[in-house]
């Protein structure tokens, strides 16, 4: 119960909203160096339209290049089912599938209602189940959406329900726009932790009013283990208005360390990792703790 | 239960760190500015040696010359019975003195014991009892010291007893060089409450490694009402290394706000606050959270 799992989102949600295009070399250069840095859970890429989104061209290429360490994990997000099949010809094996949870949200991202959506990721997570894949289901908007506002917990346990017993790993309640307080979190949290168990569960967080660390701290005390972090604190989203980044992964891994819980990672290692991103994007990178941590290290 | 006391100290523990001494008319028109936009408490400086601290020189023409709005309430930080002496015939009656709770912490600080200090803080707040002044007794370095570590909270519980038992009209709880993580405040703070009831607890948070909001947050759960904040998180304590500015103002309204506390600062006011006091010092300021409450004000 000591143990948490970050599942680095940088090299995918970080990377996809940036104006500047990473080669796939460079994308699987920062890969390798998250996971010489510790990180045993990363999301690589998407297998989504080259066209639509440029920053995540070629992951299938980027994929079968890749050096796993023994133990560790990457995972890919995908849209639908052809998604699926490209990411599984890839190699990999642990997908992610979105849905919002929403109507706006999902018509204003993807042109889709939310049951044709839920219908898509029941049939993914069914698929992947007969045929050996894992799906971790994402609840996007859980907490408040930008179109419809507060969103109604009892509708994220419901849709949780669903993606549950379709038979998905694992469960990843997202405050997409960081609009997220930690008593709602911890609200939320404690309810699903109940229905499901803290190991089918994770949690995603975006800084937007700098929450993101109390919130991390009131899912763990809810009892949930699992964390998606972005190295840096890159990303948002980039279809909601008003996003900032997602919470950075040193300001995690700094959080869970001083609380006691290990993570597994070279909170220095990282900081080089951090450093090595913002001189490819050429921007400012690095958490709310980022300072703090240079100056420890130094 | 849904009101918050948010005590400002950046007229004093903000100020007193700075390169830039401002003048104490520049330092009045800040007092009644956050006056303006809502504060109800706010230390206003303090009574000690202009020699050792020009920052706070003139207090008590300052003192003097101030409008203070119904219902609010100036204190000063007082380091011994002199400066009880001066801040009282200034008209200021609620007045605060620190104890440090480890031995080396008072010895560099200020070169005495413990126990010395200890017995100054006493006699203070028994003779301040007798004459209708109001004594905050600060626990400093109350979780991490930077010269002899973690804290034992025993100690801390000790001490708080003996003050309390002394007269103290509140203790405050103060991470002094922002080394206090969620889950030591929730636990120290859950006993203090048990002990003296949350009206007479408060807490006061350094925002060096950027979990400021998450231990607000941490000691809110624990029941605690009342906290020291710095209008754009200014500060820093100038005797302990390593310390960063205290935990912003706007970042604890906002927090309070999302999780629907009531502390009646208007905080677009209070956005114009930060940036006068940005102007006057002719430095960066601004909490974690004043890049997303600036952009939503506009």
């Amino acid at each position: 119960m000591n143990d948490i799992i970050i599942n680095e989102v940088g090299p995918r949600d970080g990377l996809q909203s940036q104006p500047t295009v990473l080669s796939p070399q460079q994308r699987g250069g920062l890969i390798q160096a998250l996971f010489a840095a510790g990180l045993t859970n990363i999301e690589i890429g998407s297998f989504v339209s080259p066209i639509a989104v440029p920053q995540m061209a070629a992951t299938d290429a980027l994929a079968q290049a890749l050096q796993v360490p023994m133990g560790a994990e990457v995972s890919a997000l995908i849209p639908n089912m052809k998604g699926y099949e490209l990411a599984r010809q890839s190699g990999v094996d642990v997908v992610a599938v979105v849905v919002s949870v929403t109507e706006t949200m999902n018509e204003k991202n993807i042109r889709m209602s939310l049951s044709q959506v839920m219908e898509v990721a029941e049939d993914i997570i069914t698929r992947g189940s007969r045929e050996g894949a894992q799906v971790q289901a994402y609840l996007a908007v859980a907490f408040e959406c930008p179109f419809e506002g507060l969103v109604d917990p009892d509708r994220v346990v419901d849709l949780a329900a669903r993606l549950m017993a379709a038979g998905a790993r694992e469960l990843v309640v997202a405050d997409t726009i960081g609009a997220a307080n930690p008593k709602q979190v911890r609200s939320l949290m404690e309810r699903l932790v109940d229905n499901h168990g803290a190991p089918r569960l994770a949690c995603h967080f975006h800084d937007t009013r700098a929450l993101g660390l109390a919130n991390v701290y009131a899912a763990l005390e809810a009892g949930v283990r699992r964390f998606d972090a972005a190295v840096g604190g890159l990303g948002g989203c980039p279809f909601a208005p008003g996003t900032k980044g997602n919470v950075a992964t040193e300001d995690v891994v700094m959080l869970c360390e001083q609380l006691g819980y290990r993570t597994g990672v070279d909170i220095d290692r990282l900081l080089t990792v951090v450093e090595m991103v913002a001189q490819l994007l050429d921007s400012e990178l690095g958490g709310r703790a980022f300072g703090w941590l240079k100056q420890r290290a130094a």
